[in-house]
């Protein structure tokens, strides 16, 4: 017989078991639904500083406004409103590199960087320094860009940045990943010559790894996070709806040319 | 010039508005990210009451076991593991009529007819009563089905549904919704003939419309939760695949008999 | 043992069937793919009557432009450039009731009339000018809308309808549903009051109908002619993309109104 | 103004332009639908060869039985039967690396050797045959996998590929692709030290790079091909669903084991 081995639930029929806990006397009006995300993506249950951080980082990663997956879920909503999912869904396919990518690939290259480290338990923000320098210079002579630095609009500084720290700081979450990334922030422009701010999605991605979640998963929190921001746009959609408008600017700014058919 | 008006956020080079608030100084590290999803569905920040329901309610449609969405969820990301975001998508486009449409199902039929009742303030449990009574009534002799009622598995009681309203109890929640639908749970052997349990998927949209989220977005607020299920699911799977053997089962277990081939 | 039966196809080491012929040496090669669809979707093989209409059909949907779906597939791609199939997918997910509606509301809109009608072999024109009249009068008592009536471009006519119905004749696939539709065109002014253009999508329906389509996956037609549409779409969006530029003018053009916080 | 360039079509109220010609009078009814994805992709209306190649090539994708992608939209399809379009897009979405990628990363492999070559077009088999063995050697000294080698079922040998080279042959398709794919097929064992069939998607990526599709585009072929084969799938999982047994084995057949609960 084949076996699906599972630990997330069970249930008989007089009990639901979740995470090795039951649902409704252990779980339900009991714990946030950003604790049961934490426990559910790593079968741990966050500690009150993991929680607090991770759920700071869904809340600064929850909306960024009109982007193109916001946008993308409103049109496919217009189009098909009789399925809220498809629209949903739609949003959250645009997760990918460019526009959810920076988490994911900050948290990877503070991870791999920090994996080479040894014991940091006593270094200084001097080490760490030190330690930035030759991350960041061994990029630079591999020709790789580094994530998380920079921000298209928040040039002289991302405000998410500083209140990150600082609550990692406060919840004592602030771990190697957030000490590697701050201390690129402070040494960068001795190797790229100029300064670049770090940007808030990076610091979610390093802040999320320092709160113990799975480095490879970082991009499902980012589309979490953004799945409650894409219902607040399909529930403003429904009252000032955008679809239409932008369906009729581009087919009014449609610029056709004819193509070069060869054997046409 | 075309307009995209919007009242969820904006943003400068030196600040972030998300709901009318600096992201940075009044909600990073301040709110839940249940607070900030239910704010954001409805514009409005949640009493202290509504968002200990809300969360609750999270909390108990996060996750329902190997479910066809989650199954559908791990062999996607079987076949495609470079974008967890389409095994997350895929997972979610189940989230329609047969497995996550009795919250919302229960909630707009309990809606509709609460929209009947006029001032219900002052209403006795035998009020109530009358009141179940008379809209069980009027949908049998329509043929109509009586969402949320019945479960698959627990045939003797959700265990979630005495723990959801004890806790709408407790934070003063227990509005129309939840009144008339234990009013159900109470009276309509009456009128079926026979007893069923309150499904915990059923007093989840109960809940949700009486703690004031809108009724036409209550499928989201089960997809919302389900995503947070999915991550596990997928989590789960990069460490203990089931999607090669489910895969595996079916071929194995194929019976092909031939198409009646008509001019074939 | 768990039985999964099919009849779509089966292999064995050294053949593969598909729909009870060898596809080496029967189809590869020998039947054309908007054959095999027909046929995978009916498990019947087309006549080449029929064949030809549903080529004719599939070439009518495959693409109108800027639509907000091929909007939505350019935006998803290139937020997510890396995972082509899930800009594809955002783009199908569009296909729903508003957009894609009108063949499947169409094909069904007629498939319930013609049900009603017994014999209509030798119907003539009048007979069914008669018919078309019952069923636009018993519509318009009961407040319904007629699909496939009226184009928001072709005010005057939709330039695809009379080539499908001279496709049709010269087939001998204008069968009781594209006459029914054919008779509504020429009797709806003296019920509606106004003369409006038989819609190209909705006799895209009404052929799909005759040419022995199954009207219950009549949306699938259409999603089918759209994937490669959209991949016309995302191929131009590699060269002379309109995605950045959209996120561009949406963002420019955003108007920020503060929402009314309650309690925030 | 903003401006979205396209050459895919355009329409007036009285005559829609695609590819350059006019729908109704140059395209409808006069080319397959096959012949329209063709020419959409790349904006060249293939030659009869070309078009021969690309139409068999999508009937050999087309389907590939209970594959985990056709199993993930029959169980979205179970799940949420009112969204033909979200049980697609679900199929679809596991069209990634691991199972539609065989056809992408072959005919890339190909292109990229075939790129390094200069002008073949006096080469010999014998040419080519050295010509494989020195993209084996610098492959194997790298440690790279020969994407299209190999088949888990038609280990002596696909079906499909000898019918597909002989196609090649008689519509004159064989170009430097197939060629350096054919001479792999050849010379691997003295290489490889085993021999190993020629995938027949494989093949199919040789056959579309040979028959001018776009190497980047080629998952999309694939995408195209078995959205056909999905449709089919959910024709016949509406007459013999197998969702809903798969649910059922899967659950029946979870094997729970309680998490290993830090802290919980």
């Amino acid at each position: 017989m084949p076996e699906y081995p599972t630990s997330i639930g069970t249930s008989t029929p007089d009990s639901i078991s979740l995470l090795g806990h039951d649902l409704a006397s252990e779980l339900l009006g009991q714990i946030s639904f950003g604790e049961l995300a934490y426990w559910l993506a790593t079968k741990r249950r966050p500690t009150p500083g993991q929680l607090r951080m991770f759920e700071a980082v869904l809340v600064s990663l929850a909306d960024h406004g009109f982007t193109p997956t916001a946008i993308a879920a409103r049109l496919t909503y217009y189009s098909a409103p009789d399925s809220l999912q498809g629209a949903i869904a739609a949003g959250l396919l645009g997760g990918g590199s460019r526009f959810l990518g920076v988490t994911e690939d900050t948290g990877r290259y503070l991870h791999d960087a920090v994996a080479t480290f040894g014991d940091t338990e006593a270094w200084t923000d001097a080490d760490w320094d030190d330690a930035a320098l030759v991350v960041l210079r061994k990029g630079k002579a591999a020709g790789a860009k580094v994530p998380g630095l920079g921000h298209p609009v928040h040039k002289q500084g991302d405000p998410r940045t500083p209140v990150m720290f600082a609550l990692a700081e406060e919840t004592g979450m602030k771990g190697p990943h957030l000490r590697l990334f701050e201390a690129i922030g402070r040494v960068h422009p001795e190797v790229l010559g100029r300064t670049l701010p770090l940007n808030g999605a990076g610091v979610a991605g390093a802040a999320l790894a320092d709160a113990g979640l799975p480095i490879d998963l970082l991009r499902g929190f980012a589309l979490l996070a953004r799945t409650a921001g894409l219902i607040g746009h399909l529930a403003e959609e429904r009252e000032t709806p955008i679809g239409p408008t932008v369906y009729a600017e581009v087919d009014r700014n449609a610029r056709y040319t004819s193509p070069d058919v060869t054997g046409g």
